[in-house]
């Protein structure tokens, strides 16, 4: 837990490791974007730009001013698609949709492709693959042009499924190969039937810092060990963490473990992927991109009008289901969703659908 | 009550319009930065720069970018000795501390001086007005050299007495004065023996939008009509609101109320203020400029490091004392300390000041 004392002396207090930085006000914005890239960036400054010698005199008057050497030029790479908050640092790096950012004064940082894979996946391994490694390159392009503009990339985020810019998947090998070149992931945890969808991936070292909100009911991070601020102060703020929260998650994790709901989770997520699979074969003009992992599943409609009136539709039959990107429709049940929901559903959605056929 | 509705629909859903903004998650910080300069902003281009033509493609497009038009180059003034949050906007005009700023990338946004005013305000008011009237001068200055940046100037945001920035006031003139340029005003609630501060400023019009958290349990703010969101998703976050935390400040508010809290606090706070008078007259060479309004009182110390030893001393005997700005020791005392309280305090506070004569 970070505690009122782990902001004022820097040091963790070593209670609980899980839920580092559980930031009661902070919140999934504030919290992933001033914490971890704020982190970040201070590690990037102390371990590889600054050394061991410590802020110089100009450091500290300059940033008293907003100005270089102390506030430095660098940058976050992110994707084209992403959402990862609203407060200004964090909309810096969302690109999801105009209504998020605009009129709202942003800050000169490199966006990267994010790839879009075609459905299904067996049938286009040859041009997802090249997909990818396109997005990969211009990835290190833009690191290499930042920092010859003098804004050198410190850190990169991204989420492991793009939700508000379309439920975008990539592959584990692209997040391996961006792993390499890459400093920072973002995760949801639970619904992908997995806790963290980057467990997904395989990877002994998937991300330096995790953020994490929503179903876990504070917004916090977590960092390997030598990302941990140097100083008191660096990380603070006013409640530093709600004691009730941490209580409450405690409870959903023993619920979540008790219940064995992430095995429910990739049960029920089989059977709703069979069931897409099945309309998206029986409505073809209608239906496609079927996807997801766990039930964080998606599916793609003719158009946004008909994305509208399906929802709508559905919305009269008692099932609330959720927009994203242009024209996709986003699956995000709660953990208990079960087989038979899923039938449920599929009956219902199946009654929606012949109407449009 | 900002709900999630209101989010979506941009509209107020009218049931309480005193906790507009009440944001669990979304904290002091986010609140008053992400949301209330972002709602000002929005309302300059709207109402100022785009006037009722709407969004133009090239805003769409570009606000996805990072880049103009869609997200403008505006500038938000603040003040020197500011402290107004840590998140990157927060932080961009926030200047009291080095160890806040250091290391994190910020914006060039003007920075105007804050009032020093010599006390006691008796004896040096023709000091205190010219050096108000230099501030004020320097904030017009800087707005026009912004403008001629290309930067203009959106929103002034002040705090109403400078708190971590070492417990800076200004008069009530000062404000009026600003407020003829200026455009926005931040607050805490109760501890001034006013449940706003700037109740004490005598305007019927003291600011656009006014933010609030700490003693009022949850983050938020409160602007006027006009600058309501012109559409749904400007203003919007995953919870939207804690009820919860709400139903709390319901009670404390009921508590201010049957206890005469304010009442309290402005007899607690004359008696403190005249203690803290008659000990600076007593130790001339240790304390000076003693000041304050309600409970919200400071006095200077003769260096940092005086300031450390008493601090951590009345800290011993019983008494938290914070510090803040260079050598001051400010005094926030929750509503219900009373005035046998002011007597206990003075005591233990001579006592240890006797040590340090």
């Amino acid at each position: 837990t970070q505690t009122p004392a782990s902001g004022v002396t820097g040091l963790e207090d070593g209670s609980e490791k899980l839920f580092l930085g559980g930031f009661m006000q902070g919140g999934l914005e504030s919290c992933w974007f001033f914490r971890s890239p704020s982190l970040l960036i201070t590690w990037f400054r102390c371990n590889k730009e600054r050394g061991l010698s410590g802020p110089t005199a100009e450091d500290l008057s300059s940033c008293m001013l907003n100005q270089a050497p102390g506030c430095p030029d660098l940058s976050i790479l992110s994707f084209s698609g992403a959402f990862h908050g609203r407060t200004m640092g964090c909309l810096a790096t969302t690109h999801s949709k105009a209504i998020h950012k605009l009129d709202v004064p942003s800050l000169d940082w490199p966006i990267a492709p994010f790839p879009r894979l075609q459905y299904p996946l067996e049938e286009f391994s040859r041009e997802n693959q090249q997909e990818e490694a396109r997005c990969l390159e211009e990835v290190e392009d833009l690191i290499v042009k930042w920092r010859q503009r003098g804004k050198p990339v410190a850190g990169i985020v991204i989420e492991p499924i793009q939700s508000e810019g379309g439920d975008n998947h990539a592959s584990a090998d692209f997040f391996r190969k961006l792993r390499s070149i890459a400093q920072k992931v973002q995760t949801g945890g639970g619904g992908t039937g997995k806790f963290w969808a980057h467990e997904h991936w395989g990877m002994d070292d998937p991300a330096d810092i995790v953020s994490f909100s929503k179903k876990l009911m504070t917004g916090g991070y977590f960092h390997k060990d030598e990302l941990q601020a140097d100083k008191p102060y660096r990380i603070f703020n006013t409640w530093m963490g709600d004691p009730s929260k941490n209580l409450f998650l405690a409870e959903v994790l023993n619920v979540i473990r008790r219940e064995n709901l992430l095995e429910e989770v990739a049960r029920s997520g089989k059977a709703l992927m069979n069931g897409l699979y099945e309309l998206q074969a029986q409505y073809p003009g209608l239906l496609s991109r079927a996807r997801g992992q766990g039930t964080f599943c998606a599916i793609d409609v003719r158009d946004a009008e008909t994305r509208e009136r399906i929802t709508q539709q559905t919305r009269d039959k008692g099932v609330i289901l959720g927009g994203c990107g242009e024209k996709s429709i986003r699956f995000r049940p709660a953990l208990i969703f079960k087989e038979y929901h899923v039938h449920l559903f599929l009956n219902i959605f199946n009654d929606v659908l012949a109407q449009h056929k």
